[in-house]
């Protein structure tokens, strides 16, 4: 079968295996293969097989989970997602499962979705949940030279967590750019209504929160180079991954205390408003009730008012009102009343 | 005694002793018999006789506590109910309470209830308080040919403590709806009340978080294998609830804190609409208190008023009030005021 | 010298020594005597005396002191009162200081008292403040046969803890009425000033924590087994009272968490309640000045006013009036402004 | 040298050494000499020298540090104040900083100084900076007989501490009664804007917080006995110390609490006063504009308006002015408006 | 090459390597040259080479790692900066990096920079971005005579640190001055809208506090000499900056609670400013409503009204208006209304 028509059979989406091949001293040696007989030919020191699968339902992972000896409750949760970030062990089995986050930029909106990665010594078997060929660029990458492949099943492991919290990164600087627009329209002159969005920013938040703070606890377990099975040679990259990972809490945190922030200053902006607004109605009544008043004055019916008489006394009347009305608004703009 | 008759007796609502039966290999193979006859035959390694009460009194209870030799305090506690969740050993039994929650769909409320178990290397004794039958169902279940009951007595703990965690994801389920459904009034458009719904609301995800705070612990002592009683293989098992816990637990604290700043956008939603309220009011007393100082002015009484011996004086007036309101109305409309 | 008359002299308020008796084998053998006297017959192994004192001057309780070695510090702590509660080693005796607390009904006030206890491993020395005769009570339910007192004097301290702690439980029961009360208050559609009331509520509640959590620290060294001088056995006690005092710290966290709610909602009552009376004035101020605006129109002079000579053009302006009023009402009504 | 002479010249205000002496068995022996000489006559196992020193500038420390081998780091930290209250070993030598809190009753204000210890097995040197003669009146309580000086340089050490924590008692009981102001100004029905007074004292509040809470780590070192040159007897002493400094912490929060409480309860007040007043405006303008109208009704111009030409029909509009008003005012008082 | 060329070669802003030299016994014994060849040079035990560097790229640091064999990924954080404070070992390097922090007065505003050490037995490479040349100044220094360059390139590392650290302090006092000066406004009697203000100061406080907090752990595992390759008498100088961290981490906790604190007053401030004018516009409303009355009344056409045909009716009417409004006044002031 040549390289291109398996391809063809292996890289498309929807398939359930994405990918499948065998690795030996960081290269790709064969691939597109039945993932039992490629193990079987893993047979040198590092060797292992690496399985990609795509929203596989229970019946599709069968057989998968029979070939590496996968334990039942590990391949439900692979199965069902909707996972707390974990690292567990089955016997001589990593269960590991991940959160993925992406940004829409139409909808404003931070999606999730779900990696699961089985690691036995001599195989990876990633199982991924919502939109995107993540890991199977991941791969090509990693296949493209890169030396976590060297590792081993604990270099993937890396290579994953490490694009993962990549793009935890890159939704991170959007929420920045979102806060950043919450700031500038609650501090602006206009009349803006920020909680509902202010509200929602809070949501996502607390949805990259969930994401990112328990996978700590598994990564600093790589970090310790205490988990059977990973290199401890990789410890130092994991370090890089948690370090990020790290900043990445710090930033959301510390988003999430801006926004409160930003919320009580529009709670407040609003208060400001409403005082504004009361004291411009105050002073457009009183530009019209002194006038009133002139006028009710000048309809009075007493027999003696000399004004009444006079021949221009109604022009009179009129730019009374006229100069009471501007004289009000002067003495509101002086004292500071406007 | 046939079966049928025997099952009539024991498997009604309102009896003390719901069920009683021996289990050997994960098989019922005796029930419905005196629970101290049953337990001397439970003489083979695995053994175990699974008695189930519900709401006993302290007599119903004094025979199986003699029985099994329950500890007077445990028995109390478990006669009583209104415990936190705990696990204690007595001895060499284990005494482990915890709260049971449903929803109530008509009342949108969370109701809460108890189970106690005693657990000892051959035998278990629940006791159950509050609606439902599910232990008798959970145990059906189990009889059917879960694996969990052959790992004795902790299978039947874990069994149970499925059950119930499962039954708490339900209730946080519901929970999400309800906050789904707040968050819709609370940026509606339309005046809602909102601050009453948010506080029962917050009330009811209190109560769960102290039925599912203090189970953390217990749960993390089966998990960890360090349990007296419970063989070593049922951890992952329990490492399963505790997960499942720990995401209900996760998703109760995010809910509560999504409430309130719910309620601080409400806060806010009030003040704008109370803001938007004075101005249109604002709006309304300008265009009736305008016209009336144009009827004040034409109701002066000078000598010399050209307009008032007008013929078409009166029309010119009441169009100048009209005119005066709706230039005042396009104004509001065009500054942004309204 | 008789029973009863010796019960005279000692067992009345107001003494210092309220009690003083030897007990053996968990019965009092013989009580009222001098506490020196009584120790030196306290001979075989479990024997104790339990000396009772109330609000004791230093000087009162200096003879009590030098009798058993108690440490200066320890007694000026007991008779100074106003301790946190605390457990502490001296040589060879403990010291333990506990906060009593009731509720005062008339006040709707939470009322705080001490009792200091001096353990050896042949007595007992309390010291109590503050109102009431409860160590009394407590002394005879256990000499009425209750098996702690075989516990030697680690059981009087398991009797008066316990005792204690039901009264925090009392005391936190009427704090769950009272908060229902401020709920249905603060939810009515009565004006109310529930601010004050909560404030008080809160800072009643803040006293029961301060009584309340340090004591958790003495009691799980109890439970722990980890105090010298308090027999192993006595632990599950020790347990089911720390088990007791946990609920009370957790209701009373749960009951401040839901004034602080019950606070918020009260705000936003406060501002719906004024949004409200501002659309009640609004609505209530269109029905004077519209009409106003009427009797101003007919209040003009112009020459050529037809309505003015109408027969019945007086009564058709009040029915003008009438009826624009009438029709903002309506107005009001449907528009869901009112 | 006569001893007169010599007070005179060591004990006034102003002088950087305030006081110098050698101590034997909890007496002074000899005093008001060169500390270096006096150290040298410190030869007998528990003898030691304490130098008391005012606000002294580098320079004049350096003889006292070059006596006693003071390091640098400590002595700059003594010589410019403004450090955190600690506990440091540096060699042999113990170093102690404590900050001294006053009232100032004129202020209202809490001042806050510092005191430094350095701590040798046969030495003590304090450095004190802030106001007061504390030190020199702890000093001559200690020479009047108190056990305390019969533990050598560790006796010392705690009766500074002593007096020290007993003035932050002092401070706090001040705050309690500036509270307790507060809180009657809040609920009062007087206009009080209390915000600024509540700012000011929270403000103080954190200050004591600053000082009292890193007491509290070398505090519980010397409680555990962990300090080396400080007597295992000690202990209790040092435990009542920390005890009174645990109250004070616990009122200190529990104080802040009720503060922020209060201030919330501010808040409230000033909405509801603020609802009151809109009501009282209301009701006021009622009054005014319905008489209003009934003028404007008898002021309109038909020419068939029966009660204009009554006799008493200028009275009885006037009555009915008077009337209007007056049964709305009953309507607004039985409503509950007012 | 003369020192003075060598010294324009090296010492010009701009320069990637801004200085490198070879230290011996705390002098500077050769500067300027290769840092290869320096370090070939570094023989002695305690000799070692500073290379300092400004904001390299990629390529030129390229050099200098190959010549130190630095790790990959920590030259890689040294490039790219936007790290967290934090301290990792790499083989037989330490890497550290630190935030600087300095105070922009023109903008009020905070900015960051960062410094990254390589830490070996003979070498320390600095790298450093943002604004300022304080390492070459901290270099100065410290070969103009300090003892800490005898301690080796740990003693570099206490340097860098107790400077960057100082600038920590300098930035606290101006945020200090910078709450101050908004406290001020808050209760100032000018109407201030200080929201906006108070928001970018809490951001700031959040910048600082990201550079600050992390900073703690790395310092305290120097302070516990437990970093290998720092010396373990360098172990008070690092206590001493911790000492400062710990100062600057407390003051800026307590401003960021003051600051929260100031909102809420300026909240309180604004309500009853909204309130003072509510009562002012009422009171200036009466003032004009009430002459309005009155002239309405002798508007009213009744032909039996006496005043109407008085000499002096009009001036009469005036005086009235005049003084209805006056009593007004006065009783508003009396009352304590305005």
């Amino acid at each position: 079968m040549s390289a291109t028509v398996s391809a063809y059979l292996w890289d498309y989406r929807g398939r359930v295996i994405v990918d499948c091949a065998l690795y030996r001293e960081g290269s790709r040696i064969e691939g597109h293969g039945d993932p039992g007989e490629l193990r079987k030919r893993a047979t040198e020191e590092g060797d292992f097989v690496w399985v990609g699968m795509h929203e596989p339902s229970e019946d599709e992972i069968a057989d998968v989970a029979r070939t590496f000896d996968l334990h039942p409750l590990a391949v439900e949760d692979a199965v069902t997602a909707h996972q707390r970030p974990k690292l567990e062990r089955y016997g001589h089995t990593l269960f590991l499962v991940l959160k993925t986050l992406w940004y829409v930029d139409e909808q404003d909106a931070v999606e999730t979705g779900e990696i699961a990665l089985f690691i036995g010594h001599d195989f990876v078997v990633s199982v991924r949940h919502g939109l995107g060929n993540e890991l199977h660029s991941a791969r090509t990458d990693l296949e493209a030279g890169h030396q976590a492949l060297t590792h081993g099943p604990g270099g993937v492991v890396y290579a994953v967590m490490d694009r993962v919290v990549d793009e935890y990164v890159a939704v991170v600087e959007e929420l920045i750019i979102d806060v950043d627009e919450i700031e500038t329209s609650v501090f602006s002159d206009q009349r803006t209504n920020d909680s509902a969005r202010i509200y929602v920013l809070k949501r996502e938040i607390a949805e990259v929160r969930r994401a990112v703070l328990p996978l700590r606890d598994p990564l600093n377990r790589f970090v310790a180079g205490s988990v059977d099975g990973v290199r401890e040679e990789a410890a130092p990259f994991f370090r890089d991954v948690a370090d990020h990972l790290a900043r990445v809490a710090e930033t959301v945190d510390s988003l999430d205390a801006l926004l409160s922030t930003a919320f009580d200053a529009h709670l407040a902006q609003i208060s400001v408003q409403q005082n504004d607004d009361m004291r411009k109605i105050s002073a457009g009544a009183a530009l019209i009730v002194v006038p009133t008043l002139i006028a009710g004055i000048y309809g009075m019916n007493f027999e003696h008012m000399p004004e009444l008489g006079w021949t221009y006394g109604y022009p009179f009347a009129i730019l009374l009102m006229a100069s009471a009305a501007g004289g009000l608004w002067v003495l509101f703009k002086r004292s500071g009343w406007l």
